[in-house]
């Protein structure tokens, strides 16, 4: 396998847009475009996660069009993939392992999402097709509904009162809004504190509406290519050098949902690939689609033991400044969660943090960085690791 | 690269069904595994083909479900691939190539839809979602419409009086639906005349309802291996040796319809992978969407020359034991058109001619089969090439 470099990447702010998918895309794509010093023929293929796209502007087979929207060329390959909130992260790993192992020298990866153009009952109606249609929507299970059984689950299986886990979950929500904060292309701006979790409307028991994150609008957009031929095009170069990505089916064949099957198994492999470590990892970026995702992913990933996941958030040691900060960026929480974008998202602020371009919520000395995303009711996980 | 043999193939009968998505698919993964001596636990990764399952069953985020279906690993990435009519070919595409650099050793690529359950409307409106949703849908182009004015530029480009041309279309169906009456996995199995088609309802003109494929469910699975670890497993090994994917934007952009430049793109790279042109093809499974598409296909891969494929046609080139037999499946207008299926099942017939196992259908003696097939409004397109 050769070495893979990621060259320009960009994204839109995050939040409630008045531009098309294919226009988010474009903005996001031309500016990566510049910041590689490359034009759009010359890229070889474009691999883009998208996955509400027929509802929301009731456009199917959409990655041809946003190659032409950018004046790709008419060899170049352009694919559309769709694993639920993991689309864009598994394009890019796609894309990676094809330049890594010479199909493609030069590819863009990304992804694009318009969910607010639907209106909330529309995206949740839609959304919730990423869940097994006849044994889980049928029965009524919605994401938050998932999340808040996990939250039960974990609450007994730790011996950990709920109320306590309630006030660790809200840590999160404060965590994640204060890095928000700091980000220019979050969609929530503003810090909050542990009562405005609290006293925040019930969504889906233990979950508060400050536990879950936002439908988001939103595109990002990667320049991916061989280390050997293109490194030289940027100043600041960063390394992928590893990926994994894992399945599960429904959650009644799950004996224990505080586990993520599909997570476990894709970090395995990624682990692998890096030749590193969870100790090895300096910044995360991973899937908190609910407060307690994040609490079972640093466990997940290897940061915590299980069942330290939780008081780990308590006590700080996933902020900017923790053992390891835990998306830093504001995450699905804070930064939005436009669902086909936001693997590309996630893997745009692993890049501009181990390039150091961060601003205020930079990761101070941050080496290696890890994209963790997950897909359905818990069914597709993916990850990418980088160095610089 | 390595070189890569298909092992088990297997797909469902083409119709109406009333199974689900899911089943069908198990079904033919299920047998695509037992004609490869193989269990669901060795395959490496699944990568499947679907298009508007969110439509028909309300599921999205498929591809792991499938792979749950049939008993796939937790380790053993799942990936849906969405290309409109082209999506199971990209699917195979980047199966094909994944395994062929070394990325994965055995893989199971795919197929599966189900369209009649939505009913002719609902299927024909999500359908045209495949075209561009801005500049043409809104603009009232369908499908059938962008091949009606494909045909009246085709007309008048190279002189051919609508009405002989009308015949020569018809021809097309004649042998396709010929054709397809010797597959028993044909949606339609039974001949047609002339007169058939040339009395049938008109569509968008100048087709009529015999020039246009029909809806259809179904689902199709191949197991595509190293074939240095994996060719023992079966008697009758067919290898890949090529393949292509190209790009167009909106059709206002493209200068000439007649000549689809994200096909043209697409089978050069074919044939330069394969080390092969158009002569060497002995069986050719083409995206017949409709009568006029068979024509313009078949010049666009180099079997014959441009103005002349509607004579070819006539002149019974393309039949069985024609100069290039094109569609001894009966194609998409005799087989049937599951849209995210079709490219697995027109890889299954290719596997089956070049395996000698086509019975009263079979092209005597092929050695080289390849595969096209268009995706949205000649926006998308993929080829595979074959060989014994």
């Amino acid at each position: 396998m050769r070495e893979v470099v990621i060259l320009g990447v960009s994204m839109t702010k995050f939040g409630i847009s008045e531009l098309s998918m294919k226009e988010m895309f474009a903005q996001a794509a031309l500016e990566a475009l510049e910041e590689s010093n490359i034009e759009a023929r010359d890229l070889e293929a474009l691999l883009i996660g998208n996955v509400l796209g027929v509802f929301e502007e009731s456009q199917g087979n959409i990655a041809p069009l946003l190659g032409a929207e950018i004046g790709i060329r008419n060899d170049a390959p352009t694919t559309r993939f769709e694993g639920a909130c993991a689309s864009a992260t598994v394009a890019i790993r796609h894309g990676a392992l094809m330049v890594a192992s010479g199909i493609y020298d030069i590819v863009m990866v990304g992804g694009t999402e318009r969910t607010t153009i639907m209106g909330t009952p529309l995206a949740t109606k839609t959304f919730a097709m990423g869940s097994h249609s006849e044994y889980e929507r049928f029965a009524g299970i919605t994401f938050p509904g998932v999340f808040g059984m996990l939250a039960h689950q974990y609450s007994r299986k730790y011996g950990i009162p709920l109320q306590d886990l309630k006030k660790s979950m809200a840590q999160v929500a404060v965590k994640n809004h204060d890095n928000g904060s700091l980000n220019p292309h979050a969609h929530f701006q503003k810090k909050i504190t542990i009562d405005t979790v609290l006293e925040s409307p019930m969504i889906a028991d233990p979950l508060q509406l400050y536990d879950c994150c936002p439908f988001s609008d939103g595109a990002a957009a990667l320049v991916v290519a061989d280390a050997t031929k293109f490194k030289g095009q940027v100043s600041k170069p960063v390394y992928f050098i590893g990926t994994g990505q894992g399945t599960a089916g429904t959650i009644y064949s799950q004996k224990d949902i505080t586990r993520i099957v599909s997570r476990e198994a894709s970090i395995k492999e990624a682990y692998k690939q890096a030749s590193i470590g969870p100790k090895d990892v300096d910044v995360c970026e991973l899937h908190d689609c609910f407060t307690i995702a994040e609490i079972v992913a640093s466990e997940g990933l290897g940061f915590f033991e299980y069942g330290k996941g939780a008081a780990a958030a308590d006590h700080g040691d996933t902020s900017r400044k923790g053992k390891i900060p835990i998306n830093p960026s504001g995450g699905l929480k804070a930064k939005g969660h436009p669902i086909g974008a936001t693997g590309a998202a996630q893997a745009y602020e692993i890049v501009k943090q181990l390039r150091g371009e961060c601003g205020e919520r930079q990761v101070e000395g941050a080496k290696v960085g890890l994209v963790d995303t997950l897909g359905g009711d818990l069914c597709t996980a993916c990850h990418l690791i980088f160095r610089r």
